[in-house]
């Protein structure tokens, strides 16, 4: 078909699975265990239907103000999208537009090089040392732009910020991303950096720490200048992107601070407690700060394991790519779903 | 700052006023004056917020199945979008990416244009007749695809089916995009044609007849290798985009058809009526076929009654583009605020 010699081909993202089984213990896409504020329900119950007939705010105003209010960044520096892939997606458009490649590691979100291809962006993978982690050097090197995940995914290794400050004075005449979708589990944010410097773009999602995956809301917080030239390519292709529930249920989400703070320390204190667990058990994993765990056996097959464990209904995440292909990345869930996985893992090992 | 030398930069698209007051009549941006089916509402109240902690369904079910059963189209030949402007965006980057320039009218849809500079695809507007009709030997040339709203905006102006298939068969080597934004208040779809041509791709929309501006819902039909390719696309750079509330209650608004067709024909009603009554008052216009309602007057400016009418707090939209400047595109609202809006033009034009 002549029609075909002119379409955008591209090879397609192939998201992580999304089982849907009953008593399933979900630990593959790093989703929140625990539900959303109850705030969240008061706002659903409160919700007035005949309001869907109008264009939603094409501002995101309820969720701008809260966002604005809790992490005390002005409006006009603050950016909101669908999901951070939506924030991502628009930054890699908008700001990589140089012949020189942009940077990024080779084991990172795997989206990186998706976008890249999709917007035929020039670009480097720079490999992660022994330990996983970057090297700083990598990123000092002429360049059209870097972005960084920190924590990175999926390893779940955190750069400190001194690190993470020199490569962004080392990348004053390019865009620096810094993707924090982990950071809330104990990370160090770079947000302050965006007051400093007008180049650093720092992205942060509802889909981890505040348990709304599934109403997709990301943002993302640089110079009113970084700003306003997103919104200008956002508002290019469509004005009305966060629709209306997003924008009413997601403040909520946010406004709680208690019951976030509570739900980020038990998942925080329940990854601290299976990272024990599993060492005991003779796991080697890196020392996550995000919410999964990064781990591989010296004696079981990363492959091995993540089949026994489908057969439990237990899902974990396992990467097919070079140099991690002997990784699973578990997601923390309740206590009570680790134990079982625990329970699963130390049978298996021992019965080897 | 030299960061900026290689940011895409853009002429923002500008959306239409959205006053935000009490009482007002609001009849700018062609939302429909009645709410979503009483089942939205049903469907709000048994919403289980706990699920919107993990990721939604990637290729939106509840919503694919239900519109799957209601217009008889294979589930393989539907896309979902986060409104017809995703779904269009979408379209324009993975179909237009030929060195030939794209084709539409001078008059139209005002983001046609916006996409084609963002994604840098060459065009060339054609322009319509003296009655706002399009010419179709216009489309007839060497092109790298073709776009048509049809009904048009802001003209409102039905190009016939057959007229439509004609152009079709002349293109079979791009691409060709009819959007039917506003199909449901009268106009005759071009739906048949994806059966026929594989090359065809009709997009309507959840926000006019449906009463979901504020979901965020558009669809787009093709055959399975145009969607396909579409969806590969889409997946690049979001695979998770339609958030679980617009899947659930999207679901909702097209399984009600009994309601769909009974606010559709009031609207429709409305217009008839409207239409009479603003000939009496002198104006001039196309036979409308949408929401709306594209009326210019041979003795008063469109500025200036705009302008008198948002004193009175009634919206109407204005266009300052060459050959359109004197004209009014007037949604049709509910008849109470069209009678409210007819009492006002009247008065105004008698006292001239």
């Amino acid at each position: 078909m002549k029609w075909e010699d002119n379409v955008r081909k591209v090879i397609p993202y192939v998201p992580g699975e999304q089982p849907n089984k009953e008593n399933m213990i979900k630990l593959n896409t790093n989703e929140c265990p625990y539900p959303p504020t109850p705030n969240v329900k008061k706002a659903v119950e409160a919700f007035d239907t005949e309001k869907l007939r109008l264009y939603p705010d094409t501002n995101a105003t309820p969720l701008a103000d809260a966002l604005s209010d809790y992490y005390h960044v002005d409006k006009k520096q603050i950016f909101i999208g669908v999901g951070s892939d939506d924030v991502l997606a628009i930054a890699f458009m908008t700001f990589f537009n140089s012949n020189k490649k942009i940077l990024f590691p080779d084991i990172t979100y795997s989206f990186y090089d998706v976008w890249a291809e999709l917007y035929r962006i020039p670009y480097q993978v720079q490999p992660l040392d022994e330990e996983f982690k970057i090297r700083r050097e990598d990123y000092m090197i002429p360049n059209g732009g870097v972005i960084l995940a920190n924590p990175n995914a999926p390893t779940g290794e955190q750069t400190d910020l001194a690190t993470i400050e020199e490569i962004i004075q080392a990348n004053q005449d390019v865009v620096v991303i810094i993707d924090e979708a982990y950071i809330d589990f104990g990370g160090e944010s770079s947000l302050p950096f965006i007051e400093k410097y007008d180049n650093v773009l720092v992205v942060q999602t509802f889909s981890k720490s505040r348990a709304m995956a599934g109403l997709r809301v990301g943002y993302a917080f640089g110079s009113e200048k970084l700003i306003q030239y997103m919104n200008d390519v956002k508002f290019s292709f469509n004005s009305y992107t966060m629709n209306l529930p997003a924008q009413v249920f997601g403040a909520e989400a946010v406004k709680d601070d208690k019951y976030f703070r509570e739900t980020v320390q038990k998942i925080v204190h329940t990854r601290e407690r299976v990272k024990g667990e599993l060492r005991e058990l003779g796991f080697v994993f890196t020392d996550s700060m995000s919410n999964f765990i990064f781990a591989t056996h010296p004696r079981c097959q990363a492959v091995e394991l993540q089949n026994m464990l489908r057969e439990k209904s237990i899902y974990v995440r396992h990467f097919t790519k070079e140099r991690i292909d002997n990784y699973l990345r578990i997601s923390i869930g309740t206590d009570a779903e680790m134990d079982t996985l625990l329970g699963e893992l130390k049978a298996y090992i021992q019965s080897k």
